[in-house]
């Protein structure tokens, strides 16, 4: 687990090892791209996914993320071959090691400020299911197939955060019956509980994420940093140390150019053009 | 900010002067009142709304709350010119002093012991889906357009509790898309997530809440009080916490007669008649 | 409330007095019996309640449990003679005595490490709905009528857990309605709100809850307690607590040798069998 990547910034000059990463102006889009073996993730692809969203935090272009996977599927988890096996010889530093790296991974993505947009399509499972989990807004398809199939591997389902994300998205009931039993969330099933945002069709469900994350990033972006940020920290705030907390968060928004820009325009009738400052 | 209004109790006698108060028996009803802008906020209706949910919290003759706009509306926010626009001009701490006093309001409204319904149609956005929001139980109608907009007002969607209040109600994905995008929330998409527990006509909404607050009204109102107390006390507590938190709620509510009376009528097979202590 | 119940183990050799007790193999279920009055609680089932599910914790032979009511019903709750007439004559500690003993048996149905599921025919309210809300899995029918009606007897929603735990299954809008008023949500909604599961027939729901629950004794089930043990203790912690607890948990998880058998089923092109270590 000492694999760093040393990522340079901007990212739009950074060639990934492990996945595809296009920034087109101020979306950046991450594809896992092992579309043969429906994407599966290895030791260095999540050590190599945590250091860009880390790097992502710092870096001022990119104002939101997609991340999606290759060849009509998201993310087929954990490789076998290439994570599992040799795990089963490694003591328990070792174990620690790669589960807090996986964690980090949800960190990283939690941490930086830019909303991440998921398009989901086909398999999506394990350590992919949590991928699409972890970020902020998920749009899939009728043949998505979402699974935490930790349990069909005998493991638990707290994974990466599931047994805490989970729940808040789809409800406690629904949770469980999926980190039990490990079986496949239906497209319909997963936007009916709230999982997935939108349903599209597979052609359309990564290009229809990617103009969601341009509109969004049309701004206000430094407002939207604020929205994940606080979601974040008040996640297991009182009510009313939330409502506090974001009157704080608030009053910092309102000294920003954008909420002046938003009024102007406002008052000409026309649209405003947010500058994330 | 040092707008404080006095507010004598009973409020039966008391005229607010930003919006209307009608106390219909144990029912108050609270009707934001300038249809011509679809019921806008101002920093003086804020402060009179959280002075008046302030003193509803010692107002023991009401039993229940209901929240309405007038005219199709529920309530369009703060308005432009006269909260947008001002506060541009001020310091950080005038820009805390409003977003404490707007806090205080949703402070307000979960502090009082009586069920707040919120009978929402029409525009209800900005603080006006903050307000419904913070209410116990919300009515709306096909016609409802409920949005998180402080996103386009160059503004964060941590507005007034927005962050840690909305996932509770609607998920945590959800949630998330309405505050980054600021997009309405149609009035069949609110019931079906759970944002609505109703959907009525636009001539019923207002009828129908009034109706149900006068059930809620019929009591055990000292023990609605004590079920509001207990979500809002609950909302970070372990699972083990809050059940022993429960135990004692419910054990003091075992001493009051209402719950004598309940026996007494059952045993008799008859409807209990509630009296609030 | 001295009442304490010495039950042995293994528990397929024990005989409780106040409701069926079956042991198929790894599943238990737990009939409440008194069908002619749709299955009501008393001080000593309450009781024996909590001493079966803290027995259980430690009953390695049983790996899941269903919980159900005979004769069409699941329970009504806790019985207006036999509970709510003496309390009335009981002081305050006399009252928490009570409160805390249903309360514990809540937190011995959380805290044994085998998921249980909830078979729910007919009927079920008050102390009946929140067995089956602190069940982790719950099917239904269409006949179901859950009620959290507490507040029809004089007393607040806070019963047993209802306020924390019943808005972290259906949201908080909607647990507020049911809380408040009493009312029953019937088999529909309680599927389309993720209280239940799933919607069978009456003929069905009891067999399919133990089909599932034989399901999930196959195993992993040391992991299964994992997770059951995980989504408890998250309930209240931060999302980078969580995840880091997680990574600590999982890698637990990794040192089983149900993981190895898992891989080695997997690499053999088998189903794999665990045993639970």
């Amino acid at each position: 687990m000492s694999d760093r990547f040393q990522i340079d910034l901007p990212l739009s000059g950074y060639t990934p090892k492990h996945f595809l990463l296009s920034v087109d102006g101020p979306v950046a889009t991450i594809t896992l791209n092992r579309p043969e073996r429906k994407n599966p993730l290895t030791f260095e692809s999540y050590a190599e996914l945590r250091d860009t969203f880390r790097a992502l935090h710092h870096e001022e272009q990119v104002k939101t993320i997609v991340v999606t996977g290759a060849g009509g599927n998201f993310c087929s988890g954990g490789d076998v071959f290439e994570i599992i096996q040799p795990l089963l010889s490694r003591d328990m530093k070792g174990l620690l090691d790669f589960t807090q790296m996986t964690g980090d991974l949800v960190k990283a993505m939690r941490a930086c400020p830019q909303p991440i947009i998921a398009a989901v399509d086909g398999v999506c499972v394990g350590a992919g299911a949590i991928i699409a989990m972890a970020s902020d807004v998920r749009f899939g398809t009728e043949a998505s197939k979402v699974a935490f199939l930790f349990t069909k591997v005998g493991l638990a389902g707290c994974d990466m955060g599931a047994c805490g994300i989970l729940p808040r998205i789809i409800g406690f009931g629904r949770a469980a019956e999926l980190l039990y039993s490990g079986r496949v969330m239906r497209g319909d099933e997963g936007e009916r509980w709230g999982f997935f945002n939108r349903l599209l069709s597979s052609d359309a469900v990564l290009s229809e994420a990617q103009a969601f994350a341009a509109e969004l990033a049309k701004g206000p972006t430094f407002a939207h940093g604020i929205t994940k940020k606080m979601m974040h920290m008040e996640w297991d705030m009182s009510v009313d140390q939330l409502v506090d907390a974001e009157a704080m968060a608030q009053s910092i928004c309102m000294q920003t150019e954008d909420y002046r820009r938003a009024f102007e325009a406002f008052a000409e009738k026309k649209t405003p053009i947010f500058e994330g400052n």
